[in-house]
């Protein structure tokens, strides 16, 4: 995928880990492949991508280059949902992942930006999903324009100012 | 001041919990009365603030209110600069009161939304006071109107959009 | 107090900050002075007699001393329980003291060790007060003798082991 | 493993995951068979292990086991050491999968306890092939008899304690 980006665009100025996913595995009883899964996209996606968005940015000495990890309030907290346990656990790691990039990123002089974007549910195919047979859940979630939103903000942010975490609920939301 | 308030504008829609200040007195020797003002300002005035700006939405039936507090990156890890340690007490409380908050206007049905924004340094009397011996801390210290321009997002997220908490530090920034 | 102990005892060497107090004051409307009340005897208490304590080890050259704060499950996560959101912000306080201090005593060159100890409810006057109407939450309250085997392990450890934080919860306990 | 276990002992009662590695791989150049290796040790095979356990004492009744995560202090703060980056996400992921595994048996009514101990540096080959240039560091590294000490205490709490989370420094540690 890198390659071909820089075969047609020259590279990555900007990198947004978006990809993500839960399935309802539980700690207790889960399946192994499930789990692999989400660790695999979840996890290991995200680092290989911020990897290369890196690489293709030093390559080209882009220094104001900008790495956004789509994080989850799942990502601080663990909420008392058996199904979203793992997922959650994965979402920890993206709180580690982008503090430590961003402390990568400092040890180098770079001024390339780390930033995680926290929301709860977004209304998506991936939480009606997960949540098919809870409506109340969905009432709440946010709408997709509201991530967007938040990217927005955060690339226009002036180069000296790096916003490490934003994190959106539902204004109706419980928890 | 709110029974001004209400008198010359009907009462508070925003409230900006901005006031705070931090005295260099270390865990170790510091001085009573430092500790006792930094509580008194940074976690009591911002209580009593929201109180009443709470009561004034009430009873105007005003459903579409804000309560941010402005929080601090002290508010979420402990630096290790002995002179903040009791400021980043006080900020570690304000974290945990706008979550309370959060939970409490909820528990109302309101849709009044509390937020808090945490920035490192901000280049104010402040910051200079507090580093005028450590002009590199102050080279990566945010700007005023850096905060201004989070306060302006969070106020114009769409009403079902509850902004948590923001983290802005500067990009050049090493802790 | 402290002048008291040096006359009969000499000094401190160990100092267990246990003192502690909740009123049930939301904080949409509850009262300022309860609300102060919990900042002076939560925050302040605890930081006068940890100072106080410190410089009675440092004048007679303990450098094996502990200081243990009693600090709370609510000094980590802040439960959907109005009542307790205010006291719940003083114990946040007290988790940034506990890490602030040891940094401080580690600047230092002490091997003075500071810890914190955190529980759920304990089943004292204390947590009866607060919970008179909820005989649910009293049934998995733990044993104020829980807390002193917490503390038993933490005076044992070899002089090497700084133990940090422990958190306590009862194993019925749902939230 | 479980099976043999099964034929020799009955099955599980307790289950320590203590398994863990970590490779030099930093965020923005490492290689990506290093991070899947952490990611398969630290939390599949953590989840693996803990699902089985859990299985063997459900099936036999067992009310009374243990399952205590082997952590870090990297599970609740990311340190300024671009090695420990990964290794520090996965441990996150700790963190929340003891969280969310103490939610699991509480909603089955279990008393199960589910614990984790979060150590600094331990001096095991672990530490010494990490920190083999790094002398200093390795000074303050625990001993593994500070770790099996934790366990004891944690093993030894009556069974309405459940205890979530122990960290443990050395006392000469500075970060």
């Amino acid at each position: 995928m890198f390659a071909a980006i820089k075969e047609q665009h020259k590279g990555v100025d900007v990198c947004i880990n978006n990809a993500g996913l839960a399935h309802p595995e539980p700690l207790i009883n889960g399946k192994t492949s499930g789990w692999r899964n989400m660790m695999d996209v979840n996890i290991l996606g995200l680092c290989i991508c911020t990897r290369e968005a890196y690489q293709s940015m030093k390559e080209r000495n882009v220094d104001d280059g900008h790495i956004i990890n789509i994080n989850s309030i799942c990502g601080h907290c663990v909420i008392p949902h058996a199904d979203t346990h793992f997922y959650s656990a994965t979402k920890y790691a993206v709180t580690a992942l982008t503090e430590g990039l961003r402390q990568e990123l400092r040890a180098e002089n770079k001024h390339i930006r780390a930033t995680s974007i926290s929301p709860t549910l977004v209304e998506t195919e991936f939480t009606l999903r997960l949540y098919s047979n809870n409506p109340d859940i969905a009432a709440y979630a946010l709408e997709a324009i509201d991530i967007s939103s938040a990217v927005t903000y955060v690339l226009s942010a002036p180069p000296h100012v790096q916003i490490g975490d934003i994190q959106l609920r539902g204004t109706e939301e419980v928890s």
